[in-house]
Order: C-alpha cells, then sequence, then structure tokens
C-alpha cells in the first residue's frame, strides 16, 4: 500500500494565515552571497504581512533590508497526529518612518532571545504556502526492528 | 539597565552536537536561484554527519544535491527559560553508492512527512554553531500594557 498522496493536504491561504498566527517562533531563512543563512525569529501577523524584530547582529541579519526571504513555522495538530507547515515569501524591509514605527511598536513582536532588538522588520507577502500532513511513524524501520527482534 | 550580551551563550561544537541529536524534526534552508527556500525535515545525526530524507518533489528538494544547506533546530530547555538554537552549515549530498545506502538505511531517520522519501541526503558540515540564550518576555510591551491600564 502506497499512503503517500492522500496524506499531504495542500492548505488554502487563509487556513496558512490562520496556522501562522498560532505560531509564536518561526525561521527565518534568507540568501547571503549565496549562501543560506537561517535563524529564529519571534513573529507577529499584522494585516497580512509578517513582523518580526532583529538586531544588526551579524551580516545575516544587517543583509534582511530589501532581501527576498522566506519565513517559515511548523507546528502540530491538537490530536499530535499531524503536522503542518507554512512558508510566506516576500520582501523584507525595515520599518523606518516614525509613523509606521509608531503602527508597529505596540504589536506583541519581542524577541525570541531578550537583549537589543531595535529593529522592527516588515515581510510583505508574495505568496504563502502550507501543507498538513500525517507525521510518518518509520513503518520500515518499526517492521525491520521487529523482524530483528523476533 | 542593559541585559544583553550575558544572556546569550555562545555553545562549544560539541555542546552543539548534543542538542541537535534531541532534536528530531529541524529545517532546511538553500538557495534555489538567489531565492531562500525553507522545510521542515527529520534528522539525525550520523557520525558527525547530519542525514535526512526526501522525495524530489518540488524544486527545492531536486536542487539540494551538492547545494550548501544550512540545517537549523531550536528548542527549549527543561525549565523553558531558556531556549536554544543550533546552526550546521555544510553541503547536501545524495547518498548512491550501495555501501553508504546500507549503512544508512537503518538509522532512525524517518520523514516527518509520511509518503515517498526516497532520498537519503547527507550534510557534511563545514561548520556548526550554537546558541543558548533567555527568551524575552517582551517588558516594554509589558510595562506599556501596563502603564496604559493604571
Amino acid at each position: 500500500m502506497e499512503p503517500a498522496a492522500e496524506q499531504t493536504e495542500v492548505l488554502p491561504a487563509d487556513e496558512c494565515w490562520r496556522l501562522l498566527r498560532t505560531a509564536s517562533v518561526a525561521r527565518l531563512a534568507l540568501c547571503v552571497e549565496g549562501q543560506p543563512e537561517i535563524f529564529p525569529v519571534n513573529i507577529q501577523v499584522d494585516h497580512g504581512t509578517v513582523v518580526f524584530r532583529t538586531s544588526e547582529g551579524t551580516k545575516a541579519r544587517a543583509a534582511i533590508d530589501e532581501a527576498p526571504i522566506a519565513v517559515q513555522a511548523d507546528g502540530l495538530d491538537d490530536s499530535g497526529a499531524k503536522a503542518w507547515s507554512v512558508v510566506v515569501k516576500g520582501i523584507a524591509r525595515t520599518i523606518s518612518t516614525t509613523r509606521e514605527l509608531l503602527d508597529t511598536i505596540d504589536l506583541p513582536v519581542h524577541p525570541w532571545e531578550s537583549g537589543r532588538k531595535d529593529r522592527f522588520v516588515r515581510v510583505t507577502p508574495d505568496g504563502v504556502t502550507g501543507r498538513r500532513f500525517t507525521i510518518a511513524v518509520a513503518p520500515q524501520a518499526a517492521s525491520r526492528r521487529a523482524a530483528r527482534d523476533e
């Protein structure tokens, strides 16, 4: 039996956004000189955009502004048998106008890591994709182990 | 008071690997035509390398072979007050020789998502970095809210 296809559900955009709103920690990926960089951030969904706070700490973090980035979050459904993963792709822009900062600063988008995270960054999405899938239980490994133990 | 620096601990490589061994789900980032791609994978640490299974499903997954990738995992310490994040960077290579496949196939590296994941990929690390940090509790937002409620 091949249980593959029907176990992966492609999620509509509104469900992706709903799930994203339940995630506080996400991971951000970007390319710096052709190399992938990835780090965790706290995110907040704000009017169809994703906002996070960061510092200028590393070359990767400094390179965020105007860069194409991918923000990914995942989690388990209540049953624990299914997982979801959502990816928002878009351009990251440091929030620099006073007005937008004032609009943003009350969002509960505290950084996951404490310390100075003075920069607010907003990702305006080009697209959002998501999937929900049954978590694999390694049937081959399990049956191999069972066979070995017999 | 500026609590920043002392709250982030840079982890030595052996601690990074120890933490990585406790993670079953990680996220993989790579660059495809200059754009970042990110998706979750189940990983297994194997003799100083990271092994995962994937399909050829998407352009990103197909582009993994010989690509520079970053594998990131994070988690909470037992206390729940501190988090850690570890990143392994290296070159991903599809495992294709019979001998290496036989060595690898018994690793408990079942894919997170069920379905056909016929390709085993090994990341030989160029480097591993990790940090442990106190989780921020959004003091500014909390104090602003408190001030507003007074």
